[in-house]
């Protein structure tokens, strides 16, 4: 069988500005490796309802999982359950679960649970809460799609809890080959291995070190013998590369 | 009048398997802010030659420019100018000038143009080449569809020598005021500021630092006046904050 499928969204005008470099996607990409769910798409959309929208609703139609980091905070520009309510077309409201939970958090700190926190009680009809460990206020499924916090700690803790309630697949593996050779030369034979294992991915990341162009080939797939045994022709064929 | 509407697509497994964090999309966020060209969205697709074709066909269609990265190379996973060439329905084939760019960089290193490299000279019909000064090979612009290499350097290459050949907006400029205190102290008297400047767009960025909750306010437009009139506003919402 094989693995689920899954796309990400990230949503958020902070790093399509340029002011925050990318740290979810990058570990969310890692965890779904870990997890064999295979992440095939993600997209980054700025602060528009429609857009928002759009995307849900592509990405939950072509894939299995999708996964959504930000804007589910108090403030004016968290929109995300409004977008994700709309995508599916059911109403949002305060949920005394939800509701629940800030307010424990929040007799618990000595703050007051006033109208702007209370918005991240707000939860689309049918979804099922995902807890955060950090700051309370949860994240939630509907659907194929898990909505989580834009804050790198935050995303991490809901992704912890969350991926071990997934069906998962076979963990995607890959051995790496550094070879200080252009990829002009190494196209040829490697192009060649590559069509003899078609259930394993070869890829091929060229790289500019101090004037002099190589690539790293990497070799990725989920079955572990077909790897070692890739890997072993792919040293044969660049004797001078190191693994 | 508005400024100009971008979107980026990052081709290849080599993010989205984990394996390596985003470069690319960071630093073209930071150079179209500076020239005045509004990133609304990116998207990281695998190496399939119909979601590539997809994608570039639905973001062309829907802002000024399109910017992609990466599978321009000359192994057998470089798939995006036979994608692009399907996206505009065209033909591909090795052209003359792409190809004496090739010959004369060939010459100069002493190695031999084979099978592979010619692949790096084959262009869709009615593109205009794409200087790459750093391993010759160019990219290409087709329609509104810029087509660049995913090594950083030689991305960052072509995206210097491209910006200024496109027409330019007005520069998005931004303050930033550092406010220790949760979110959702600070939400209320955001958004009724926010409310007020329509023109600019206010962001409010949460992070947790030490345990204890804070928030990057962000105030982003290419009307320098406003953004400072608003900030000095926000200043006296917050006077303990730190710009």
């Amino acid at each position: 069988m094989p693995n689920p499928t899954a796309a990400m969204l990230v949503i958020g005008d902070e790093i399509l500005s340029g002011r925050t470099r990318d740290a979810n996607m990058h570990h969310l990409a890692g965890e779904l490796a870990n997890s064999g769910i295979d992440l095939c798409e993600v997209r980054f959309v700025s602060d528009v309802h429609q857009r928002i929208v759009d995307a849900v609703n592509a990405l939950r139609a072509s894939y299995d999982h999708v996964f959504t980091s930000g804007g589910i905070g108090p403030t004016h520009d968290d929109i995300t359950a409004d977008a994700i309510a709309a995508a599916f077309g059911v109403g949002l409201a305060v949920r005394d679960d939800a509701r629940a939970i800030l307010t424990a958090h929040y007799q618990r700190t000595g703050l007051e649970l006033n109208a702007a926190r209370l918005r991240m009680a707000r939860v689309p009809d049918g979804a099922v809460l995902i807890e955060n460990p950090v700051s309370a206020a949860p994240g939630f499924s509907i659907g194929n799609v898990h909505v989580m916090a834009g804050v790198p700690s935050i995303f991490e803790a809901m992704v912890a809890g969350l991926l071990p309630t997934l069906s998962a697949g076979k963990p995607l593996m890959s051995q790496t080959l550094r070879i200080a050779r252009g990829e002009g030369e190494i196209a040829g034979p490697l192009g060649t291995l590559a069509a003899e294992y078609p259930q394993l991915s070869f890829g091929s990341y060229p790289y500019v070190q101090d004037g002099a162009f190589g690539a790293n080939v990497v070799i990725r797939g989920s079955d572990g013998v077909a790897i070692d045994a890739a890997m072993v022709r792919l040293c044969a064929l660049f004797p001078e590369a190191t693994a």
